[in-house]
């Protein structure tokens, strides 16, 4: 899975009836050292986050291992909001 | 799922019959600033779109989880037409 | 997909049993502008193309749904040949 | 598969509920000449390993071909410690 | 599917039960001018090859399309020995 921060949602009006309820957000990727870089993902949200939160995101075909996905034309899930990275030597608070 | 816009179509006489019936898009992926870079896909259109029209797309084998691309070698779908972004201090209109 | 433009092909003598029968193109990526780069895929050719010709080349678990691919280990297939690419104020031909 | 180092692991209070009981690492790549670069991956530790041990990861559904992940939004497991690679003209011991 | 070299193999002794019996090769990317790059892949041999063997590598979850991978979790397995690469204007002989 990747880590990303939430920047902002996408608006549809025309679109595959299977993303009917689905908030879409957009997810831009986390470095290693903490910046962002120019990597995004627009995401199903499945467990309800916001802007400026940082999530975990699962894609390709796994997206769909869930219960609100499943069968469902998606490539990329938000399943985790992270509270916390803890490395060796230090530790990130994410909140 | 990638966000990009459409930039043209593909014409192919012979062809695996599985895609018979589908209108093929190229489509070009958009950075997160707003600009397009040299990333193109070509795109199986399940909703209807045109030149120039923002889309999003879904990629690999989760192209297949619609009742029109089940059980075919599709790996990209054009899944949606997107309307806006709205992002926490801009919103940008696609129309 | 990814379009390319077939450029040789590869000879195995031993191989897995599910790869009996196929033949198996040397395809090398197309760029946005006609120009072709270093990319390339080893793909399994499922309608008969020669050198030079310009494809359509689905990737991923997705090559396994057609007649051909079906159960196969195979991450890459040659669906189409490509005539003509229209873009809104060119056209491509690859005859 | 890919070649990677442990540097840390993931807290996360909201998730989805298929991610209980799942140790979330952080698993930085190694490259061919055994530096790491900055590519990274969440990975779920199927084995039970620590800080600055030498793993294999398996990306993509394939991580959900395991009894701990069938069924699950996951694509990036932890399937093995590397305990050496071999070269022809070198061994590299990871303990 | 990728060309690659076999460079070396992966000692492990604490890993998922399902790698039980599998040899597993470090496969170095080919490029396509026949050299070779510092992309490489930890791959299931399903053939039997040795150190400087050219082989074509299948990725992703279709390589467990086979007999010996079906249902485990590998994305990566070694398919066919390349014996011979031919070009229009030229061939290059792998062995």
């Amino acid at each position: 899975m990747i880590i990303g921060r939430v920047i902002g949602n996408v608006v549809s009006v025309i679109k595959d009836s299977s993303y009917n309820g689905f908030k879409l957000l957009v997810v831009q990727e986390m470095n290693i050292d903490g910046t962002y870089d120019d990597n995004f993902y627009i995401s199903a949200d499945l467990i309800g986050v916001g802007n400026d939160e940082v999530v975990m995101v699962t894609c390709g075909t796994s997206s769909r291992a869930t219960e609100e996905t499943h069968e469902k034309p998606i490539d990329s899930v938000i399943v985790a909001k992270i509270n916390r990275l803890i490395f060796k030597d230090r530790e990130v608070e994410l909140e």
